[in-house]
């Protein structure tokens, strides 16, 4: 089942999150069960299956960074998804920058182009599961200027990488408009199925 | 932050979610902030930003299905987005087949090429904010032959459509594949930073 569901809701993005363990050492690790929770106030999450060191980590420190993964560092953020001892920094063995962050006690990876510096709401344990939903809230974004196009992020400059089942990893594809429709300009027209 | 977060964390998985209001309707809204939150026992799940009728939905009838919308079923996704009325079903609008579910209430999408049929495990509101985690165990799922393969759900058969920031939505990317590390095989080699 666990194929299944890993192939079905795909592709996903990535959360890079940062965190730093009770002796001091930087932690970093890929999550790909993460998404929005809110945006006003502005709460992101991701869920751990397993107790790992990022659920320790934050569960001592309070806070962590939620760093993005594009195309360029892929395969460092692959590296950080090896069974690191907790007293080992994935920093160091990926050649990535901790820089420290402004409101938060996690360092952000200074090479990735955008970093959400996130102050714990909650840990929720999914019922029945071995599975943590951390949630945070966003209280600074750094985004690098070479993603910022027309005073937004382009995701066609952020290049993200997603994750599908297995082994498999996606980039971004084309991209389309679509606009919401409203009711009352549908009632204009009639239903698809009398087409 | 809204605009942020949603760039930011993208592209993202569609949940076609299939619900059965108390007076019967048949509803049916995508949404975007999804993802896996256990592989034993299978739970999925998905976030309602405000009150909306999927939530009433499944409070009242603790069952839903999860559709996967691929690349032929984006525009009647987009269709099921807008702002019906509770007593108005999607379905009918946007020319789609309820088929009833082996083992829940609500509906599948007879065109999907995938649908799980999904038991309430709980609703969790994020704290603070007026979303609602909607957790659901998926107690059966339909693939249909057109995306099977080797065995596999294979994504470049699914084309999942996803979702980006503003009226953004994105196609599948190129596929890579990265196996994940272990520790004792990169003790063989230096560390990235002294390279």
């Amino acid at each position: 089942m666990r194929h299944v569901l890993n192939a079905a809701i795909a592709p996903r993005p990535i959360a890079w999150v940062s965190s730093v363990a009770e002796d001091g050492t930087y932690n970093l690790a890929p999550h790909s069960y993460t998404t929005v929770f809110s945006t006003k106030p502005p709460i992101v999450g991701f869920v751990s299956t397993g107790p790992k060191d990022t659920l320790r980590n934050v569960r001592h420190g309070r806070d962590f960074v939620y760093n993005i993964v594009g195309e360029a560092l892929a395969e460092r953020m692959n590296l950080t998804s090896a069974d690191f001892p907790p007293d080992v920094s994935e920093f160091a063995w990926a050649g990535l920058t901790p820089v420290a962050s402004d409101l938060v006690g996690a360092p952000r990876v200074g090479e990735a182009v955008i970093a959400m510096e996130c102050r714990l709401v909650d840990i929720y344990q999914v019922p029945g599961a071995e599975s943590w939903l951390m949630l945070g809230e966003v209280v600074r974004v750094h985004i690098a200027d070479a993603v910022w196009s027309n005073e937004r992020i382009d995701p066609a400059l952020v290049r993200p990488v997603t994750r599908l089942g297995g082994s498999d990893y996606g980039t971004l594809g084309e991209l389309f408009r679509m606009k919401r429709p409203t009711y009352a300009g549908l009632l204009d027209q009639e239903p698809a199925t009398d087409a």
